[in-house]
């Protein structure tokens, strides 16, 4: 996979790039990337990418040329059709299923502004996502482009060993995760619940399971209303419910 | 504020905390942070921080003794009661309400896993706030506690310009953000709407509002559930609904 990624803040994403899980996957050759300073791309004299909005008001935003142009440059140089993904509140929100489809994708350019609005004609005519993180603010889309890239890189062939996929598998499931425990058994006076020290792993099963729905019970209802589950823990919610509507 | 951050990566920080407008808060003494690498903490002989899960399955958990030993010996240092922050996909659902939260707080504490599950005990005994950003998958804790960060700095006072602050308001009006244009009126045949160069503000503001609302009707109708509308405004909902049934 091919990644491009236009900000005015590249320095912002050594830290991200140059540890863990995108050091290494770029070690083995996972994937590529490539910084685009769109500055650099500018036909203004004073080197702006910015301008006032038209309608007046305050905040400044980017002009659409610089953007173009840069884009438009990295697509020179690639066969395939790559994603124009545009980081901003107004997207579409980011889900691991927006993650497994891009880890499909063979190039991906990501666009980065910073405190500025964009032009209305970059949604319309360059980019094809426009994807937001989260229902909040930040100061650029630079933060975003780095979860974006960190949640699919991950997914890249080779790129996860076995014992590192395995447990952060929330949302793969559907359920929130299940609690976890190690040793010791005993941490000041705290105790491992006695079915995970049984060794009777169908009841181990059935406990997580169980954790799993409940947490996810209590904590993301909206997570469940697309579940299908078994008549046992369709009884355990009907408990649970009662439960709550008696306390 | 004071802000510490517990992650056995703090150099994947260095290029966020470096730039824009976190190193420009910290050089004006808008916050403080300090990262703890709690493996300095662990008490095994052999450095580790994470073991088996109890119980069996794929994946490690960090043990609780490094974690506790580590949020206390910050904790020592401040007068204050700390928030103590978890990220993880199993947290509540960060949104810029609790960015709001949390900017009022004197010193946050962020715990940040890597691969890893948490030990249950850490999350019952030592948290007092479990935050997710998104339903995604990341590799660890970092982006998120970043993301949190950034989202909470900005909101600190004398952080952002006027002219900063103005642009990036989708969330705050609890619609998404109307259309912007910049110069020039016509890049390459794609010309701004004549209204925002009529010079009747009333205009202008009626207009934006409207595709403020429109926009958010077409991406994100779950923000309108809680918006109180104008009489105005809804039958511009209902006719843009009937469009929607006709086509």
């Amino acid at each position: 996979m091919k990644i491009d990624v236009l900000s005015l803040f590249p320095e912002m994403f050594q830290g991200v790039f140059q540890s863990s899980i995108l050091h290494k996957a770029h070690e083995a050759g996972a994937f590529q990337y490539n910084f685009v300073n769109f500055r650099d791309y500018t036909d203004n004299k004073h080197n702006k990418v910015d301008d006032y909005p038209y309608g007046g008001g305050a905040g400044m935003v980017l002009k659409p040329q610089p953007i173009f142009d840069a884009v438009e440059a990295v697509q020179q140089d690639t066969a395939s059709a790559p994603r124009v993904i545009l980081m901003c509140p107004q997207g579409q929100p980011y889900t691991q299923k927006k993650a497994e489809e891009l880890a499909k994708e063979d190039h991906l350019i990501f666009i980065c502004g910073h405190y500025e609005g964009y032009d209305e004609r970059i949604r319309t005519e360059l980019v094809t996502d426009e994807i937001s993180i989260g229902d909040y603010v930040l100061t650029g889309g630079e933060l975003g482009a780095m979860v974006v890239i960190d949640s699919v890189v991950r997914l890249l062939p080779n790129v996860l060993g076995n014992d590192d996929s395995a447990v952060q598998d929330s949302f793969s499931t559907g359920l929130l995760e299940h609690p976890h425990y190690t040793r010791p058994a005993d941490f000041r006076g705290l105790t491992v619940p006695d079915v995970l020290l049984s060794g009777n792993h169908a009841h181990i099963d059935q406990w997580r399971r169980k954790e799993a729905l409940k947490r996810t019970f209590l904590r993301r209802r909206d997570l469940l209303e697309e579940m299908d589950l078994t008549e046992e823990e369709q009884q355990w919610i009907k408990e649970w419910q009662s439960h709550e509507e008696n306390s």
